[in-house]
């Protein structure tokens, strides 16, 4: 994604860069200031080779110096529980002095406000639009709706779930639409997080947290997955015109939110009965705008990454998110 | 709407405000520095006393300056061939060294370019976030789109001929529809720019010109209205699940865009068809989400207020619209 549009950051938008480092639990953490072949590290990431030991670092924090980095991109996977290793790396990022940008929720739900206060003290940015619906800049939508009231909102944020209530109706069983999932790339290969509703209440979480000003831990939100759906239940609803979605909902109530994820019947020509495949949606109350409602439909390959190139841009160019407003 | 936040503005932004001036075409150009109490030149508007001629000033630049204007809100009505009087008041308070917000389309269409320079150049900002979509901000949503490309767009942005055609498949006649309109204060008194498809074209106009960055004149858009659709037209299409709705329509073609206004059958489950009365619906279709689209239902009175006022924060304030990114 950043070679495909490198000319174009660079002629449009004046923004050069340079690959000083890469982690991958296999390879450790590999850092040369004067920039490393990403095309060389992906073959040997592909070969059983091993990587000349002087580009080796011990860990995060000599991994960032030895980069030089003014940039993190965090991509780890998603703990549910903790959020690490990700809260660690971003924090380190923002201590060294680089901006953090990450595509993990984990972080988002288990340690906004102090990475947030972090990156506002060290002068640099946690940035975060990759996490929900892709690369979607709902985060950044918000940052334009300054002094707007949120009181809730609901939507389907979670692809794999969606792809295989779709392939249910088509009258697979839950294990041969997983399987269908997985093949076509949607669903990874342990898709326990996206079936048992873990990820749409993650991210549930993560838009309660830094939209609504509301922390609330994952606990909280009441969270019902698709495994016990039968494909005679799914096929009956589409059959009757109300197919099953996983639908994420959040509402105020009082100081505090209620939200939840739960698989439920919706209205087959409503806006989020429409909703199949990996498109997403989302449908927010404010005080000024009743319902103001986003929808992707068949994001592109790139859409995840894009979201962190935006992020770049937005880091260290002239977009600016504003978090100050919030 | 400024008054109503005030104290959030005040106390949560740090935004503080004084109005300054005001001009309407019969109060003529008022102005005292030292601040106008705006409920007493509303009394003065809906009485016939006349306003304390010191306070009177000959135009707009005596006014400005007379005013020691940081902010000019501009709200004329919309002049669909030329753009004035507001390109003219836009110009002045730039050149004054005034942040320029305005809710009128008129100035986008005939003078974007030279209004955005001047206003890079005096270091001010020119915004207009009312003037599609009420306040939904979606000229701010394309600056947290970074070096995207947008190939093209659909959708219903004019709210009176939406309440004319839904009234109409209710069995009204046209001019009975368009009285209902007038009287629930959606259609103006004069409701030929909405029914001819001219504040929808000049809508449209207005998204090309900044979001896709091609010049189009307003005669190159083909434009039909609704005023040839008869009552039992509208209904049949209702009836067999096809209503007509008003839709824009733009897409690249060439160097150029090919763009329209024209009422259209829409299937009646689809997300246009689903777009009555005052809500309204954009399509956005760009490389990195193919579909990628926002729907307003129903928005507030204050919709339109809010977007001015947001754009008031942004040029104030810190939510950055990064117009040079463009």
């Amino acid at each position: 994604m950043l070679r495909d549009r490198e000319h174009e950051l660079s002629e449009r938008y004046g923004i050069s860069f340079r690959i000083t480092g890469i982690a991958t639990r296999r390879l450790g953490w590999i850092a040369d200031p004067d920039g490393l072949e990403v095309d060389r590290v992906a073959r040997t990431l592909l070969s059983d080779k091993p990587v000349k030991s002087d580009l080796k670092l011990p860990n995060v924090h000599a991994w960032l110096k030895a980069a030089q980095a003014d940039v993190l991109f965090e991509a780890t996977a998603l703990n549910v529980e903790t959020g690490q290793p990700a809260i660690d790396h971003i924090r380190a990022a923002l201590e060294h002095g680089a901006h953090a940008i990450t595509a993990n929720k984990g972080p988002i739900v288990h340690a906004y406000r102090e990475l947030r206060d972090l990156a506002a003290k060290q002068g640099k940015r946690f940035l975060f639009e990759s996490t929900v619906m892709d690369g979607v800049p709902i985060f950044s939508l918000f940052d334009q709706l300054p002094a707007i009231h949120l009181q809730g909102f609901h939507g389907i944020l979670n692809s794999t779930t969606n792809v295989i209530l779709s392939e249910m109706e088509n009258g697979l069983t839950f294990d041969e639409s997983l399987k269908k999932a997985q093949a076509l790339g949607v669903a990874e290969t342990d898709a326990t997080h996206d079936i048992d509703g873990w990820d749409a209440a993650v991210k549930t979480a993560a838009l309660i947290t830094v939209l609504m000003d509301v922390p609330v831990r994952l606990e909280e939100i009441h969270r019902e997955g698709i495994r016990e759906l039968t494909t005679n239940e799914v096929r009956n609803g589409r059959r009757d015109g109300w197919p099953f979605k996983l639908v994420c909902r959040a509402q105020r109530a009082g100081d505090g939110v209620k939200a939840s994820v739960a698989p439920e019947k919706i209205l087959s020509s409503s806006p989020m009965g429409r909703i199949s495949g990996t498109s997403s949606y989302i449908y927010f109350e404010t005080d000024i705008f009743p319902g103001l409602a986003i929808t992707e439909e068949n994001p592109g390959l790139y859409a995840t990454a894009y979201g962190m190139l935006a992020d770049l841009m937005r880091a260290v160019g002239r977009v600016d998110t504003a978090s100050v407003l919030r």
